[in-house]
């Protein structure tokens, strides 16, 4: 690939010219906002303009209900020999591209599995693909010639393609981030109306589940639209199960009980389920969870208080998979959990001891008591 | 208070009994299981035997559902002048109390707000309670030197005194706590038998939202069944909701566009809700989230990476609320978020900047772009 246009410089667009730039391919940026393709180019992912002659490889960086006229413009025009798609969305822009009567053989759908809380070109970066996930979603009638160009963008941006059908990558998304996002928003919606005194009691466990709710909500109203039907099929099997705990509830609530009993069960039927599906999560590394351990360190909520814990753990040699710290709401202090493999554990505990410090290890090495 | 009684050395227990001995409170251990309460005291926590004559206060941890025979057993050997216990659920324990005929005088509820994923004795630490709410929730025959006995607790354990009716307590409770670990839970069991390409496109989102659902199932049912019907209305005002949400997007699905529609409407309203939710939660330090921002850092994922990183922050002076590492999931490079006030956010990135760095600032000061 010598040359390449990025249609919608955005955070994914930009992040993708910034990554192309890097391994030499000149990079045309378009934008209907001239100031946001200036701005990418200012941070160095290319030329604000439109190529002279058609580009080895079109990225259409726009919204999924844009895709499918922005590529009959391209096309149009003679933008590109190939055109791919960044949506999060697969099958019904797939469907209008079809319905507008595009050249689907140098089309290739495409998406990668990445993102962040920011948006616009100066979030972006080279290597924000690096490590990911991208599908890959061509159409029957995709020439080799097409999908090719759209592997090469995915090894040059440093991520990994994954095949999928347009549907499968809507099922799956609407599985894994989609529902999660309306699950979110759901709960997040029975907090608006809290009272003081209610919300005074919330921790981290609510605020984990609620997270993602805070997200832009015209986004998330564009993507769960591209993908109504899908959402709604995953969050129809979640309200058979909701009404059943529903019913538990109240079984549970009327005192009839015992274990054995249907309300019972169904309720712990759900809470195990819930159990098994979190298992079935990757860890940030695609490792199973199960093989990273906590190791908790009591910390000071002091300036530098950190920086001295983590110069410790530095000087252990020991890799940090991820950090938690869970500050005291007050003050003084709190504590840090450094998630580390088994044998990383058992060094950094202790190392850390041997510099005068708390660190208290994973649970397996702990015997269990009630309450 | 000169003397206490902790029965049930669990995390609680065993907690509460490390505060008050590193107070000078002289603390008897008792448990069912006599290898908890000789642990509970290998740890420092107090003494584990009877204690020879009536203490002035008896800390009952023990699960709700045995919390009424344990008062009534303790009260009819004369253990205590008062008594109180740390049950995440009030209302049902209290009525069994009422029920069982128990001396209501010497008895106040209550439920420090706090705990961990780890359990038993040597999970316990004295700061625990520490900038901790501490429910307190008296029976209205409470007299007044039990009710005292329990807030000099409250205050020797670090925690804030709360004073909340049972019913109050446990819808707070249901809507923060356990609503939304039956929301995790409910959207887990639907990973259960999720494809290995679809676990595959599973991100951080998903993660927090069920995370809390890796919880013990046994624990969580204990826990639900005593707050059953509180948990129950508060999930069925969300089943309203969500059948809203699959209405609206099998309206979406059928083609039916348009942001004045109903389908529209009623998604973009649970949406609009979630985030005003959000902004209802407090962060750590019980201030609005508004007031911090975040900082991003891109750092290797090599040992001792985060230890330069924090030592170069440590540098700054500036304080860090809360900090998310995002690591890329093959391998090489990752990023950190720094939770900061937003003169913090300033100088830290002017001074990892200075540090050679790369720091991008809250998204308050980009420009925002489309996609």
């Amino acid at each position: 690939m010598r040359s390449a246009a990025v249609v919608g410089t955005g955070l994914i667009g930009t992040s993708i010219a910034l990554a192309l730039s890097a391994r030499g391919v000149i990079v045309y940026l378009v934008d209907q906002e001239p100031m946001a393709a200036l701005t990418a180019a200012a941070v160095g992912a290319g030329r604000a303009e439109e190529p002279p002659e058609a580009v080895d490889l079109a990225i259409l960086a726009v919204p999924p209900a844009e895709l499918a006229t922005t590529l009959a413009q391209a096309q149009k025009r003679g933008l590109a020999r190939a055109y791919t798609d960044v949506a999060s969305v697969k099958a019904r822009p797939m469907a209008d591209i079809v319905d507008l009567g595009c050249d689907l053989t140098s089309f290739a759908g495409g998406h990668p599995m990445a993102g962040g809380e920011r948006s616009g070109p100066l979030a972006a970066r080279a290597n924000l693909f690096e490590g990911r996930v991208w599908i890959l979603s061509p159409h029957p009638a995709t020439s080799e010639q097409a999908q090719q160009a759209v592997e090469s963008l995915i090894e040059m941006c440093g991520a990994y393609p994954l095949v999928m059908r347009p549907d499968e990558h809507d099922a799956a998304v609407a599985l894994v981030s989609h529902a999660p996002h309306m699950v979110a928003s759901l709960m997040a919606a029975r907090l608006e109306h809290a009272t003081e005194s209610q919300i005074s009691l919330a921790g981290q466990g609510v605020r984990d589940v609620t997270r993602i709710a805070a997200g832009d909500p015209w986004l998330w109203f564009d993507i769960l639209s591209a993908n109504a039907g899908t959402v709604a099929d995953s969050l129809t099997e979640l309200a058979r199960d909701l009404e059943g705990v529903i019913a538990a509830l109240r079984h549970l609530e009327s005192g009839a009980e015992g274990e054995s009993d249907g309300g019972a069960e169904a309720l712990l039927d759900v809470l195990n389920r819930g159990v098994a599906g979190c298992e079935r999560l990757p860890n940030k590394h695609g490792t199973p969870k199960a093989s990273y351990v906590t190791v908790t360190v009591p910390v000071g909520d002091q300036p530098g208080e950190l920086a001295r814990l983590f110069a410790d753990i530095g000087a252990t040699g020991v890799n940090i998979e991820d950090v938690f710290i869970d500050h005291d709401p007050g003050k003084t202090t709190g504590v840090v959990e450094l998630l580390v493999t088994p044998e990383g554990a058992d060094a950094l505990s202790r190392n850390l001891k041997g510099h005068g410090r708390i660190a208290i290890g994973p649970p397996e090495s702990q015997p269990s008591f009630r309450m």
